[in-house]
Formats: C-alpha cells, sequence, structure tokens
C-alpha cells in the first residue's frame, strides 16, 4: 500500500477515490482497482456488466452505432475511471459474477463461489476488464466481460436464486427499492386505498403485489393506454385498473376519484416529467406519495403541493430498503400476475 | 358569467383557468380576474406584494436596473397573465392586503376586516393592479400596491398578528412550512439526535427551535462559517455548533459525528446544490432527512442513498402543513434566540 493511501478501509469506498480532495466514490473522476482487499472489501469474478439503457444510447448516438467503437469507448472509459460511468449521462449500470475472495470483515454475508448481481450502480464500483470484451459485439446492453470488482462495505449484492432465470432474477432486482418501501408505507395505514401510477411496468406491478400482501383495502393502478390496462387487467394484480395521462392533474385526479379514490398511499412509477401535481391532487390529505420516478421535479413537487395547501407527506423513492431483493423476488414467485407481466417483457 | 366558463367552483382555482385544455393555475398562462366571487373564494384588498428574490433580480437584470422599465414589466405580466408569475423565473412571491369580501362557502376562517398574508404563491393567485404601482420605484422587491386579489378554497392566507410588527410576522411566514415538518418528524423518535443544516437561517434556526420543542434529545446546528457559528452560539438554540462545508460529504459526516451523531433526524435548510450524499450520510440507519433546499436535486439523494445503502426515510419538504404559520409565530414569541436571528437579518 502506498503512503499517499489510506491504511483503513472506509465503508462507503473513501479509501478508494483518487480525486483530491476525496469525493464519494459516484462523485470521483477514478478510482484506485487495485486486486488486494482492504479487510471489509469482497472481490467478484465478473460474468456480464448490464450497461444502463441511458448510458448504452449515448455511446450508440454517439459512434453512430458502430459496435467496434462502442466496445472501445466502453473500455476507455473502465480503463481511465476505475469504473463504468458514462460521463455524458452519469450513469452506469449493475453486474453479475461469483465471489471470488470475501475479506474477514466484510459486513456483506456473501462466501466464495455465491453467485451475486450487484445493486450499487456500477457509478461507484471498482472495476477492471480483463478480457477487451472480446465476446461483446457492442450492439446490446447486456456485455459479456471477464475481469473482477470490489465491493465495499455499504456494497450491496444479492445472490442469485436458483428457481429463476438470470435475467428474470435481474430485472426483478433492478426495481426492488419500489416494492420494499412500497410495503413499509402501506404498514402505516389501515387497509388503505393504494394507487400506483404507472401500474403495468415492472415497478409498478411489483408494488402493487407488495401494497396488496402489506394490507391495502383497495389497489387502484393507473396506465396510459387501453392496452396497458388490458395487460394489467389480465394480470389481476389491481381491484381497479384507471386510464389516465398522469401528466393531467384533473384528470388523474378524476380517474383515481371515479375507480375509489382519493388515494392514501400514491406510488409514482410512471417515468415522464410533470406528474407531480396530479400525484398530489389524488392523494387525501393526511396521505403519503412516494416517488419512484427519476424524471421527478423536486421543486415541482414541493411547490406543487404548497400551491394545493395539500397536507401529504412526499418520499423520495429510496432504492435500498434492507432485504428488498429477496422480498421482490418472492413477490414475483407468489403472483402468477407480476412473473407473466416481467416475462412478457423480457420476451418483448 | 361566461357561458365558457364553469358555474361551479374547483377549491384548486381550476374554474378561474383561462387556458385550453386547462391545467392547474400555478402552470397556466393566463387566469380569469373578474371581481365577483364562487361561493367559495374570498377577495383581498392589496397593500403590498413581496416579489420573490429570484424574480425581481432577474428583472432588474433584464432592465438594466431601471426602476421605471422593472415596474413596467410588472404591470405588464399582472395584466398579460392575471398574475404575478416572472415568465423566466417561473417565481411569484406573496402579498399583504385586507380581506374585502368573503364567499359564502369559503372554507378559510377568514372575516371581512383581517389583515392577512397569503401563503400560497402569487404565481396561482388571481391578482389586480388598479394603481399603476405609482408608490413603487421599481428598486425593491416590496412593491406598495392598491388593487385586488382573488383566493380559492385550497389557498392558505394568514392573519397578522398585532404583537408583532408585519415584516417579521413576513419574515417567519415565508419559512413557516420548514419547523412544522420538523416537529412532525421528530416526534416519530424518542429524543432523537437532529442535526439542521443551514442552522443559523431563517428555515434552519425556527427548526431548531422546532426540534427542541418537540422533544429532541440533542440538535446539532451545522454552518458554513466561524461568523454563523457564533451567531447560532449565542441564540443558544442548538445543544452543539458545528462548522462545515454541507457540500463535501465526508466533513459534513465527521462533523457531526464529532457533534454527538449521526442524525436520526436530519433537516437541510441551506440553499446551495449537492448537500444530498452529505445529508444522508450523517443520518443513521432508520433515520429521516427532510430536504427544505429548493436547490435540492431528486436524482441526486435518490441514487446517493442507494449507492451508499443507506436505509434512511427522505422527506420533500412540503411548504404546507395545516396551522405552520401560528406555529412558526409561537416558536418566534417563545424563543429569544429566534427573534434575534430574525432581527438581524431584517435590520441587515
Amino acid at each position: 500500500m502506498s503512503a499517499a493511501f489510506p491504511h483503513v478501509s472506509d465503508p462507503t469506498g473513501l479509501h478508494r477515490v483518487l480525486d483530491r480532495p476525496a469525493v464519494l466514490p459516484q462523485a470521483a473522476q477514478a478510482l484506485d482497482t487495485r486486486r488486494e482487499l482492504w479487510p471489509d472489501e469482497v472481490r467478484v469474478r465478473v460474468e456480464r456488466l448490464n450497461l444502463d439503457a441511458a448510458s448504452f444510447r449515448q455511446l450508440e448516438r454517439t459512434h453512430e452505432g458502430s459496435g467496434d467503437a462502442v466496445r472501445a469507448a466502453v473500455l476507455d472509459i473502465v480503463r481511465t475511471r476505475g469504473k463504468m460511468q458514462n460521463p455524458e449521462t452519469g450513469s452506469g449500470g449493475m453486474l453479475v459474477g461469483t465471489v471470488e475472495e470475501v475479506g474477514p470483515d466484510s459486513p456483506l454475508g456473501l462466501a466464495v463461489g455465491d453467485r451475486v448481481a450487484t445493486l450499487v450502480s456500477l457509478t461507484l464500483t471498482p472495476l477492471v476488464i480483463e478480457d477487451d470484451l472480446r465476446a461483446w459485439d457492442g450492439r446490446s446492453e447486456q456485455v459479456p466481460c471477464d475481469g473482477y470488482a470490489v465491493l465495499f462495505g455499504r456494497s450491496i449484492a444479492a445472490v442469485l436464486p436458483d428457481d429463476l432465470p438470470a435475467p428474470l432474477s435481474l430485472s426483478v432486482m433492478d426495481v426492488c427499492g419500489a416494492p420494499a418501501l412500497t410495503e413499509r408505507v402501506v404498514h402505516h395505514y389501515a387497509e388503505p386505498v393504494v394507487v400506483v401510477i404507472g401500474a403495468a411496468g415492472k415497478s409498478g406491478s411489483l408494488s402493487l403485489a407488495a401494497a396488496r400482501d402489506a394490507g391495502a383495502g383497495r389497489t387502484i393502478g393507473v396506465v396510459p393506454h387501453r392496452d396497458e390496462a388490458d395487460l394489467l387487467e389480465a394480470a389481476g394484480l389491481a381491484d381497479e385498473v384507471a386510464v389516465a395521462d398522469a401528466r393531467d392533474p384533473i384528470a388523474l385526479r378524476d380517474a383515481v376519484e371515479k375507480a375509489g379514490g382519493p388515494a392514501d398511499v400514491t406510488i409514482v412509477c410512471v417515468d415522464v416529467p410533470g406528474c407531480e401535481g396530479g400525484a398530489v391532487l389524488a392523494t387525501a390529505d393526511g396521505g403519503t406519495v412516494v416517488f419512484f420516478s427519476m424524471a421527478t421535479s423536486f421543486s415541482a413537487a414541493a411547490l406543487g403541493a404548497e400551491g394545493l395547501a395539500a397536507d401529504v407527506t412526499m418520499l423520495v423513492g429510496n432504492g435500498y430498503v434492507p432485504g428488498h431483493a429477496d422480498r421482490a423476488l418472492e413477490l414475483l414467485r407468489a403472483h402468477d400476475g407480476v412473473r407473466s407481466l416481467f416475462e412478457g417483457r423480457l420476451e418483448a
């Protein structure tokens, strides 16, 4: 260990940040990718990277669809930064691999040989690619890869279950924060009316199932089109299905009202901007709105609620809740409707 | 009433929106400013507008400091839109006036003759200026004004108390959502450690006082400089005062730790971008972070917490909690330290 680096590790991974002054790993320009582990770390042999969709599309556009150029760009980013973080989009992705070494003080509960997916972003995960991505044609977000990655004390990784195909498990784990937080919020109310906006999507369908299992009195799934309503009705996950444009506050409020609202708990899973006002209006005083959409505007939510004199609690959807991955996989196993929606998306 | 407008009013003010298709009043290009009230409305005789600081600065810059040009611009906006909403900044301000008519179905509890401040933004308040702003030189955010404004069923207005100077009351009402929500969150914990970031400011000092009154076990005020620390220490509102740059997550975490942290409840009142990671890191698992800063980035908060595997609840600071204005004024009266900080700012 060079004298320039700390001998003591930090659970956030601060000890691998090369920037001076130090910032958190996600904000860092470059990470230290040394193979040797600090005592609370875990090293994973990587078999596949799943690039974030926004990042992959940006690379494809920039390199005009040339797979070789996209591959070269990813290799260059990882070599330069010691992590996969697209400098334009700021986003990364996740990885699948097998645990190859566990530090004596690691709190993650992993064992050598476990096949895992990382649930923290590649944007903060030290990564070394050792096969020049030879098995990847640069034309898909799924990147076969040989190399290693390092997990910190506060990282999160989930063991892939044996009973489900890996792509299905990954697809569930990708959104597993939403049902876990939904469950927690629903527990604060007695038989609440729960409205899920974007209910036929991945996080939406899991959130509906979680709400029902957690004791919701009535679940209302809101979708933008008749096609999605048909899908959701066939899945049997919601007591009521309503079709409304979530960007139109009045239409959303009225549709929810007609379906048995207003909501005590509103879960926003739809990834389009401008849904804050409608979500607030569809929610009763004393209710809670959880925003899972990355398209949420903080100021639109804060000023919107104030402008409506709406006494609602608004939560930033935190993607981490302890046990979230296992719980989401259980929901998939227990609800055929969730599984059929997920499998339909994987086939599409 | 013309047939083009609804005969039934909506508590959100939708019936006064001229845009087609209709949007909420805050998002509307133009509002109907007719003098006649719908049954749930209130009309206020305006004596002063307080323009939002960001809006006023933008107008000053655009018109190179010409007071006459700034006045003409405000008159033009209000005439065109039927409300004061700066098209560039999107922001408005608040107003002070006297209730002149109360519709028979108004739920606001106001009486003719009450001197009130509106706590909803001017961006959604129908407004007519009748004196061409003759008494205003266009050089200050404080705009003497004769005219009328309309409050909806869901608007909020607070009666100005007799025992406090109006500028002091207004200054408190401007940030009264923060202490009210702080109190509510603190009540969810037993003797929590409460950290207020930006503790010497208006919302920060009120939040510290609210936290102590609500049963905080320890209050820690974080400020950026020694000068503010001296002010805050003299005010006696925090058990501990810590100096740290809230944009540096590690420095913030360590400063809070040293002052008796981590926090169970963290209140972010400082209006600079980039404080999300530090606020999360300074908060214990199971804790709550409340973001009151309009500079908060939704995605930085959501991804930051996930990246740190932080099991914290994150709230969007809603500026409305029932009774918030009265409660904030009580805090000012009860805590000499709060009053001295506010009076110091008004003199500056």
